[in-house]
């Protein structure tokens, strides 16, 4: 992009939706300076938005990010557009309802305005349907939570408009992962959900308890895979002839063990085992206790693996 | 256990194979003031495994274990055993192969003598089958590098063999996962290959460069992943009403995305896409270099998990 045509940085930015995604997605901008103009229908929304930037403040000023943007809780969608050089929906995960959001939020903002969705499973191009200006529409799906997760996966049409948020998201110390064509749940949540069977399955098979299978993939491959991915992982497996020789040698054998990986269903027997070895699992942990414990190890690995932003600016385009 | 019938504490391990699995358990051993009888009939094997050692023994101080066990390469497999309280053995992935030295490992040590196999994929029910006292043979199966790694799944028949390996590893700084029951690739090697499935799926399918999907997962999921396993990642993905929310109101589209995960093939254009997306994203470090990222990473992140063993005492059953 030249510098003649150079949009406006952004400085102000709607969230629509203030769940866990989008209260996440504000405390971020809002550490990093940038104005927030947030809205959610619900009546507690605002509260419980502002008891969450509360909590992750202290997080984000462990990475580098004490900024201090200024939140503002709109009246309505309207309000919330008002001014704003960026929109972050987080919209519940309904087509109909997004649908009809996207729309109205494109009539509500100006044309050069990147509206960003946080879908997880929904096409972007079934989304902007009713827009009229379509291709400043992209998905931008984080991974819980995003203001500490650095990863974004970002679909669009418009090689600009792209361009433009994923260097808006880098600004903010994200790794947008740019996707050259839509599908329903993107990259990582297939990945998560393809472990997840093979996970299940494990437990339908009666192999080791829920427990056990967590504790086989914390204290074994998920201890490499926030270091590398699994490709890479596999190229270390064919040692000093890397994947070339692993799909040479070892690719019949992975094909194989693909065959053989399990398709489990969730019948009542299946559900049972998952919640109650959950239950032994979590032995007593609530769910924001778990997430409390969760998030201490996410920054602490941040600031290991290099990816907390020390010295980060305010983000321009 | 009651203490008449404690058997004597390991001080001698025989390490039968010295490719990275075997160095990287001797050095574990090694640091651990374990002495180790070493054999591998490569003329080059001795020379391979005394510069492993040396690189591992940095790494392993780090973690607080800086125990010097005593070294004695083997003249043949008989040498290796005699005296041994305990024998690793990491023979390549051949069933015929390993069937026939299983049982020669059986014909040469004492009925006590606990003989743990790093098989990865092998049955074990297949191995021991030539085996007088199969009862006192084991599946051990680590996850590279076992000396960093903690995970060590276990099969077995005999419940007070087992135990006895369990404590043994768990001395070791290590996290012993027993299996109710045997299965090809054990739960990890499993876990792997089933989100690898869907890596290679998505290069196939063009959805992403393969440097992009192994980023999408270091930089999501993959963060998570040595926190917590699949089954307490969902428990929270259906926040305050955990596992059994989630189940009751994602798990029919959990189920859905299932049936929609790919079966890709090893076919020659996903293997060169494979091949050069690798080669991509490697940008010119070798092997060793990538694995030397991987190993610093490692030990930053067992030290950061409280996983790393600074007051380890030499272990006893």
């Amino acid at each position: 992009m030249s510098n003649e045509h150079r949009p406006d940085p952004i400085r102000t930015v709607a969230v629509v939706g203030c769940g866990t995604v989008g209260a996440s997605w504000t405390a971020l901008f809002l550490a990093h300076g940038l104005d927030v103009r947030a809205t959610d229908p619900s009546p507690a929304a605002e509260e419980r938005l502002r008891r969450f930037i509360d909590r992750a403040r202290p997080q984000l000023a462990a990475l580098g990010c004490s900024g201090e943007g200024a939140l503002h809780f709109a009246t309505g969608l309207a309000d919330a557009l008002a001014g704003a050089d960026f929109v972050q929906e987080n919209a519940p995960e309904n087509e109909d309802l997004k649908r009809r959001l996207l729309a109205e939020i494109d009539g509500l903002v100006p044309p050069g305005v990147i509206v960003a969705g946080s879908t997880s499973s929904l096409l972007r191009s079934r989304l902007v349907a009713d827009c009229r200006h379509p291709k400043r529409h992209i998905s931008a799906h984080p991974f819980n939570p995003p203001h500490l997760v650095p990863l974004v996966e970002i679909v669009g049409e418009d090689d600009d408009v792209v361009a433009r948020a994923a260097n808006f998201y880098r600004g903010l110390g994200r790794r947008p992962v740019v996707l050259a064509k839509e599908m329903a749940g993107h990259i990582a949540n297939r990945l998560s959900s393809a472990l997840w069977r093979e996970a299940v399955y494990l437990v339908e098979q009666g192999v080791a308890s829920v427990a056990d299978i967590d504790a086989a993939m914390t204290h074994g491959p998920g201890m490499r895979w926030a270091i590398m991915g699994p490709h890479m992982t596999y190229h270390l497996g064919g040692g000093e002839g890397g994947i070339e020789h692993y799909l040479s040698h070892l690719g019949p054998s992975q094909a194989r063990r693909w065959a053989s990986l399990g398709t489990p269903v969730f019948d009542d027997a299946t559900k049972r085992a998952l919640v109650d070895g959950v239950r032994d699992e979590a032995a007593g942990r609530s769910v924001a206790e778990l997430e409390a414990e969760r998030d201490r190890a996410l920054v602490g690995m941040l600031r290991l693996l290099g990816r907390a932003d020390p010295s980060q600016a305010p983000p321009h385009e």
